[in-house]
């Protein structure tokens, strides 16, 4: 019988933002693969304690949790997107290496959706492509933190009948340049928001965990309160995942 | 005590695409409030058995649900949006009402995700501010169409580090125009595809449920049988929800 690989997204941070699909399919494997993100300080991944909590809470016994170091990336190359190839590259040997040394059905954990910003479905890929590792896969949702910025400022992500651009923080202006003026912006190392004077923010952190904070208003009133939540997430927590919503005033 | 208005994402069809959160808020309130979109045959709402299966899968005893027909909308009018805002307004006055009528807290249920694409929130914003129903009101996730066109297809929705616009169908030719070249359609009455033969497309209709469809492929070659299987969607099941993914080959 073929082994299965399931790309499980398990939400932003609380343990109650599952699925009940994501549940079952939690309770199908016989162990997870998951990126090991140590901090810069040598620290253990911040996301672990989570992790470990959200699957105590579903599973009677959790298997295995293979944390796959992530190998070291260029991050200020000269060419991003090669960059970015060549890491998935490494990263898809290191995974191809644990799933030929452990048997039976994997789920590889991905926080929030792997639909977004996320390289677990393009790792799988490559791993399948490279023949030495069968297998079925399949992918289950999960709730990004984009949802749950909606959802704690009960907004609807765009004016009615109006498109939204999701992008990164480092392809912000370019969004803005291109006309778009209602942006959403995930993967932030810095939040620059000059020239967005005219318009309105709603900005999240830690979405979903005890830690969370909100700011919203116009960008010209609250911008110091956003990057000031920033650094006092960052300080008080040790880590920061947020997410914004920028719309232009009409 | 003030009472609860809870806006309750519930996925995209199908009743394991909840969350455990979703779930509680589901047990949580004394009448569910729905709207109750009749087919223009005068035949019922055909999403009202799969509502019926969601409620009955996760609540043991289900309260009463209230369904409020939609007032009339203006399908071709001059200014769109203001039709929009003034149907928002019909609305808003159709749900006071039962709200008035009935004690106790209330759920909203919305079928994917209250944050795209849908009136939910701005109805309740609509409501509250009118003054005449006081209450608390939150917001609950849920797993949206976009989501599950993404894991039905093992697909991220960009290409790395690259940015996605979320659109309708009616915006798709301006969201092309503006130099997009990652667009992901939603509301779909028709699909007109002229424009896009350099295109991939990534489609599904009646995602989560038992007549989920999908398609992928270059435009030029699979573009028929998108518009084939709508046709058939549309005939055996008698309604159709489709979402769609169209990017530039690079």
């Amino acid at each position: 019988m073929t082994r299965r690989i399931r790309v499980i997204g398990i939400g932003a941070g609380h343990p109650d933002q599952v699925t009940i699909e994501a549940v079952r399919a939690l309770r199908s494997v016989d162990f997870f693969v998951t990126a090991d993100k140590p901090r810069k300080d040598g620290a253990d991944d911040p996301l672990l304690a989570a992790r470990e909590a959200l699957l105590a809470r579903h599973l009677d016994v959790v298997p295995p949790v293979i944390a796959v170091r992530d190998p070291e990336r260029d991050r200020s190359p000269d060419d991003y997107d090669q960059a970015v190839v060549d890491w998935h590259d490494a990263r898809a040997a290191a995974y191809e290496q644990v799933l030929l040394e452990h048997e039976g059905d994997v789920g590889f954990l991905v926080w929030g959706d792997p639909a977004f910003f996320d390289s677990t479905i393009r790792i799988v890929e490559k791993v399948l492509a490279r023949r030495k590792v069968e297998a079925e896969w399949d992918v289950i949702p999960g709730i990004s933190s984009l949802q749950m910025l909606a959802a704690r400022h009960r907004i609807v992500l765009h004016d009615i009948g109006q498109p939204i651009l999701v992008t990164t923080g480092r392809r912000l202006h370019e969004a803005k340049e291109s006309g778009a003026d209602n942006i959403l912006v995930m993967l932030n190392s810095t939040i620059d928001l000059e020239g967005f004077e005219t318009w309105d923010i709603w900005w999240g952190a830690n979405l979903g965990t005890a830690d969370e904070r909100l700011v919203s208003g116009p960008v010209v009133e609250v911008a110091v309160d956003v990057l000031t939540a920033r650094i006092d997430v960052k300080t008080k927590v040790g880590w920061i995942m947020d997410v914004y919503l920028l719309r232009q005033r009409s």
